[in-house]
């Protein structure tokens, strides 16, 4: 017998008829002897119903408010998917984020869990319980409803597998594991039957939005096994979706790289002709971080007479504001040249923990692009990922012809796999 | 500077235009500087919404699954009530039942309200907030998520009152006020300026749908000023609706009848050839109290040769169910000659506190109905009513013709009142 936390998104709950074919799931790993802790999310579309009701009534809604309202959705699901879990002649019983109790900080529509409180569900699972707990909400030592924010509902479910020590966390999808890239780009894209945890980091915050960021962080501190499933295969699926792991945990062999992320959330800014002097790159960052705007990838060109360009990302969303106070306050201050930008690109990123131990993986990824003639614009690197911005109109040629050349459509064999 | 609690209905949450009227009329009674608690209920059709949902899911529902689900209408609006309120320029803040707290006992779906912690309401308004409390809800001693049953934020709002030792507790409709009967079925119908709480209390029991009737027996037991008022009306009216006092506050005169009341939700039965010994009508009623099965007026006749007829009604749902445990099992049991009943019964009721001293209401009554040849099948009297049971299809022509005769058409003169 074992304790498996499972996950529902709001596809997975979007009906009665799907909750009916998630109660029949749960009851099959009933009847299979295990203990099961249930977390779904808002039935699909539910959440954005509520909030654009709020919107409605006032253009910057009250955060504290807003978590009152949005964490209803979850409650629903719980009371829904227990009655479910009756009707299937499975005994069950909901708690809110609240009753739990899920102690989060007071950081409203973006809380961070603080401690749960496993008393409750402890006991219902010993008296033979299906225990159903609504995801994405907590509270905070005031007694406040919290939010986790957007897809916190896998964060829950993470966290509750942490403290109940559960055998495995269960993340049932819309899609039935993480591949190698995305397949509406590449159909020969191939599903991972494991990707390692610092894989899978990278993976989703570049884009491939399979799970919640924070929740695979949390995953890999509290070294929760996480699985990837889709609640679309029929009940009785044996299909195990992708198994996320933590490196230190693994003998099997690795593949040099694992998938290939992208995205066009991004654009570049290029700073001209700054004074190559100590200090300049704070000047110039300095003012955006303190707008609140994330950088991405930053790279200072190799000076040139005492002149340097300087270079970097920022979310596309953000990047009229960044020229803005470039323009404004940053070139006036340091004496730049010049600041131009282009919000028409993308960033392509090989991901593979192969890489840290294979050389060699960035000259083939840059051969291959020159190949079909497609400029580099950026390149950043890290152990285990190595990234380059292109234009926005050769993403999707890029992310193809890496998928081919590093065949990724093709299981491991020894000759892609480091020992 | 009075402290005022305000209760406001579905129809009155219905939309977000809606809930941004009752934004309006809180900030204006917050402008007159008084202090306001306001109760929500759900936005109309939302509780049915979700009901619908779990029942497609389980036909029988768990009560307790029921009251999570059900108590996130209330909990979302007071949090776009809350969110309305502030973008009309007023602080807000909004409590669930479980955060007030409102602790009542376990029966789910029908809790009863058994205290209010009104700390944090009270530190609020005297910070200036407006504080708005779900209605409907509360929470057992155990945690749990309970309801109020139909009607329940009357009840919350009432209760609300009675705890803080507000001044007046309004309760917003759709209706402008309590009147002498239904305008639908008589036009002139006239709205009371004042009602007192017994008389509401059988208007309200007897299908003048106008408060839940747990409410008002709360209002009396705790002596809390209730008042019934339109949202419809425009947000400066000053049109005060019908207040519903407690006679032994009153000094003013009061009219011998106050309203008519009907319904047409009750079933006859009639027990023949009954052995007229003692214990004979615990015998009939004993049963049919054992199956839940409530009993409203009931008659015996005088005994004939040691034989009776014993008459009651009960629910016209309960009918079938009720002559199914008579037929089956008293008649046999007691030697009865038969059981026969109507479903086709209506129950008119005048109402007076005034009644008490003035004889000869219950004569005019029946001479009114028989000179419009209404024959009368049942009586049943008590202090401040008298009822008669009456042909369904002669329900409306009843409460017409009494209307007219008890000139509750007239403001009360010197005449129809009494010292």
């Amino acid at each position: 017998m074992s304790l498996i936390v499972q996950k529902y998104g709001g596809t997975s709950m979007g009906s009665p008829e799907r909750i009916r074919e998630v109660a029949k799931r749960v009851a099959r790993f009933v009847k299979e002897g295990h203990q099961v802790v249930v977390v779904p999310s808002a039935m699909a579309g539910e959440t954005n119903r509520l909030l654009g009701l709020a919107k409605e009534l006032h253009p910057d809604p009250s955060p504290r408010e807003l978590d009152v309202i949005a964490s209803t959705g979850e409650q629903v699901s719980i009371g829904l998917l227990s009655i479910a879990l009756m009707n299937a002649g499975v005994k069950a019983r909901s708690y809110t984020g609240f009753q739990v109790k899920i102690l989060t900080d007071d950081a409203f529509t973006k809380a961070r869990i603080l401690s749960i409180d496993d008393a409750n569900i402890r006991k219902d699972l010993a008296e033979g319980y299906v225990v159903v707990v609504a995801g994405f909400q907590g509270m905070d030592a005031a007694g406040n409803i919290t939010t986790l924010g957007r897809g916190g509902s896998d964060t829950t479910g993470v966290a509750l597998a942490a403290a109940l020590k559960a055998d495995e966390c269960q993340i049932y999808t819309d899609v039935d594991g993480v591949y190698t890239t995305d397949p509406r780009i590449e159909p020969d894209a191939r599903r991972l039957a494991t990707i390692t945890f610092e894989e899978m980091l990278e993976l989703a915050s570049l884009g491939s939005k399979v799970l919640q960021i924070r929740s695979v962080e949390f995953a890999g501190k509290y070294k929760v096994k996480l699985r990837v499933l889709s609640s679309f295969t029929d009940v009785n699926s044996t299909d195990m979706g992708t198994l996320i792991t933590f490196e230190e945990d693994e003998t099997m062999e690795q593949a040099i790289i694992s998938g290939i992320a992208f995205n066009r959330d991004e654009a570049k800014i290029t700073v001209l002709g700054v004074p190559d002097k100590p200090g300049v790159a704070y000047s110039i960052l300095g003012p955006i971080a303190d707008a609140n705007i994330d950088v991405d990838v930053i790279i200072q060109n190799a000076s040139l007479e005492g002149h340097t360009d300087f270079s970097f990302t920022v979310h596309r969303a953000e990047y009229k504001r960044a020229m803005e106070i470039l323009q404004s306050k940053v070139k006036p201050e340091i004496g730049a040249r010049g600041v131009v930008g282009d919000d028409k690109i993308a960033k392509v990123s090989l991901v593979g923990i192969g890489m840290r131990t294979h050389a060699g993986v960035a000259a083939k990824m840059f051969r291959v692009l020159a190949e079909e003639r497609v400029n580099i614009q950026m390149i950043s690197t890290s152990e285990i990922k190595t990234s380059v911005v292109v234009d926005e109109k050769y993403m999707e040629l890029a992310v193809r012809v890496l998928h081919k050349a590093f065949e990724l459509d093709k299981e491991p064999t020894q000759e892609t796999m480091k020992p």
